[in-house]
């Protein structure tokens, strides 16, 4: 029997109409002949509220009590829809991530699994059961509740579909799929038939949200198909797939804006080993993400080294800086709060030329400043200024036509 | 270390400050130098919303996944307390009842407890953590979570004061204890400072709330001493316990009445041995629950026998008895359903003659007509119409000087 897992976000399951809807579409998925598991995340804002719950009575709970805490929303999101399914005629069954030994280590709230015991699930899908299991969740070795952090129903979804060697992992969500970019800044994006793993996850790292990218590099380590697509429709949404030998050719698949983008430079470093590390060291101590970091040499004694955080990060930054700068023998820390950062991205990039000179002259022609530039093998990341980020997009998404399909592409 | 367990009740973890007065108990005890063992039911009317959103999608849901999905509501307590106890400067650690193996049969919403692992509680209180578990839950041997039904917090309170071997269980709540009636009906009801495991189990199977008749029954067998208090003030409530050499010598100890009980009579029944084990066989069949039952003989062929049911039983009754009032031969089947039915409780009845001639005489004077009477070791019971229900009570509660403590009273 084929098996298929589905996985109903927050606002898919927020109330009895919605839940049913889950219902019908694993009820839907029965009927063509599929095993269906559900997985399914706290309805609607239940986990804010436990959250907020837990703030009154402490502002720095521990984190063990808050997974055991929050953990409960999924729990019921999941016991409802079987439920739902009962009253439909169907037969179903409810599990906690610990019910089905989700182990995980036991790094609360930001838990990583280690297994899963798939035979309790095979064995209820034998007995045409369609079975519900708690998102987001799992247990450590003590049996402790352990959360997998954001997004983690994602993760919980393609991690199980690759434990049950399902047919595809199908993400039911409230867009239509993933976007060319953010259709709320470039209004004629394009929801995409098809996106590689790779590109994903470049556009869920900059902040692309619709998937997480854990789920992600889960489904591309192991290959599993993950389709995205619209709770309230039957729309086919968009395949996250491995590449394939007939590929598109288009050279960007999609673009996206981080607007809340900070830059800190650190002028004229001594530039010797080790220097970097230790700046980047201090960072990591002070758990600030950092982004896009540039190096440029000065002189044979000297180097600039600026890098890209996000803005909630600024404070942390400078604290971590301001320890290592004498070290390092740093002249001078700048610090710009005013920075946007638009990227595009395309597997494409790897054999297309010209898409740097394409960006840089949409850029110039919209009179956008580039302050730095960044790129890996399938990106190239422009800082400019805030106040120009959303035409800087538009400008993009127009230059690599991301309102059209990428069959209608001219001069791609 | 001698160990308390203190269990709150849903008013008692309704909101923050309720449950910061809480977690302050559990504090006094640390500092009274007690391990402390929490138990807490669902805050406030979390179970009713939750019942709630389960009938919405299914009038009649899985028992199973309403288990799963109601035992949410005391794991959020467990963690919401253990985070406010954190907050206060004291270590704490939640469980589910799973987490402690609190092992039940497979009885969804009724379960039974098999078993309790107090190994990881005991490790937790060696370390100085105050303990919380989640009341009303347990686990079975699927690992599927089971619900203790009603009052079962009260019930999983108790059950791990003996496991733990606790010096006492304090069962917080939101009256001073146990009255020797209800002062909704008699106003000058005081407050027992003691009450006896028999007294309470006969007053709690008479419909005196406050503790559930498990929980009670639980004490008895293991003897576990009992504290029932208010959350809302530090005095001395009411201690449950086994009877003590030094007898006050008080004949009654409390009243109750309850008010919607139904009689019905089978009219001049062959009587010959089976018939009454047929007829009762069948109402527990319909799952009608039968209080005292009167079987007067008539003649050497014939008998009438008549008990009392809930109000709610009627229809069930009537059905029952239509199917066996053939077999039987019964004449006649009446039903009267304005009945009530006012009890006194004191083991001192074992000892004190004139009881019965007190209550009777009472009533008499107050011009209640009984209607039937039946009498345990240590309870008198009679029928009167339900209209004179709360005069009887009064009546009665004066004649005992309930409206006294024990050693006020006269001539007892």
């Amino acid at each position: 029997m084929a098996i298929i897992v589905q996985k109903f976000g927050g606002t898919s399951v927020a109330d009895a109409p919605k839940i049913r809807r889950a219902a019908h579409r694993a009820i839907d998925a029965v009927e063509k002949g599929y095993g269906v598991v559900v997985v399914a995340s706290a309805r609607g804002k239940q986990t804010d509220q436990l959250i907020a719950d837990a703030l009154e009575l402490n502002p720095n709970p521990p984190k063990r009590e808050m997974d055991q805490l929050i953990s409960t929303g999924e729990q019921q999101s999941v016991s409802l829809i079987a439920m739902a399914l009962e009253a439909m005629g169907h037969s179903a069954i409810s599990f906690t991530g610990g019910q089905i030994r989700m182990m995980t280590d036991g790094a609360f709230s930001q838990a990583l699994i280690m297994s899963i015991e798939a035979e309790r699930i095979h064995k209820q899908l034998e007995k045409g059961k369609i079975v519900i299991v708690a998102g987001f969740q799992g247990i450590d070795k003590d049996e402790n509740i352990t959360t997998l952090g954001r997004g983690g129903s994602d993760t919980t979804a393609v991690a199980l579909a690759v434990a049950l060697d399902a047919e595809q992992c199908e993400i039911y969500t409230d867009v239509d799929g993933i976007y060319t970019t953010d259709p709320r800044i470039f209004k004629d994006a394009v929801k995409m038939d098809r996106i590689y793993y790779d590109e994903m996850l470049e556009m869920a790292s900059l902040g692309a949200g619709v998937m997480h990218i854990r789920a992600v590099g889960f489904g591309m380590r192991y290959n599993m198909k993950i389709h995205v697509r619209n709770s309230g429709n039957n729309n086919t949404g968009t395949i996250i797939s491995a590449e394939e030998s007939e590929m598109e050719g288009v050279s960007v698949s999609g673009a996206t804006v981080q607007r809340d983008m900070a830059k800190i430079g650190l002028v004229k470093v001594d530039n010797i080993p080790g220097n970097a590390a230790k700046v980047f060291a201090h960072l990591a101590k002070a758990k600030v993400v950092v982004h896009d970091i540039i190096q440029t040499e000065i002189s044979n004694q000297k180097a600039n080294l600026s890098f890209m955080i996000g803005i909630s990060d600024i404070d942390a930054a400078k604290a971590a800086i301001d320890q290592i700068k004498e070290e390092v023998n740093c002249e001078e820390v700048f610090v710009r709060d005013d920075i946007a950062e638009v990227s595009v991205v395309g597997i494409g990039m790897r054999t297309h030329y010209g898409v740097a000179e394409t960006m840089f002259g949409a850029l110039a022609e919209a009179k956008v400043n580039i302050d730095s530039i960044t790129t890996s093998e399938i990106r190239i990341s422009c800082a400019v200024d805030r106040d120009q980020a959303d035409e800087a997009l538009r400008a993009v998404c127009l230059a690599f036509q991301l309102d059209k399909q990428p069959h209608d592409r001219k001069n791609n």
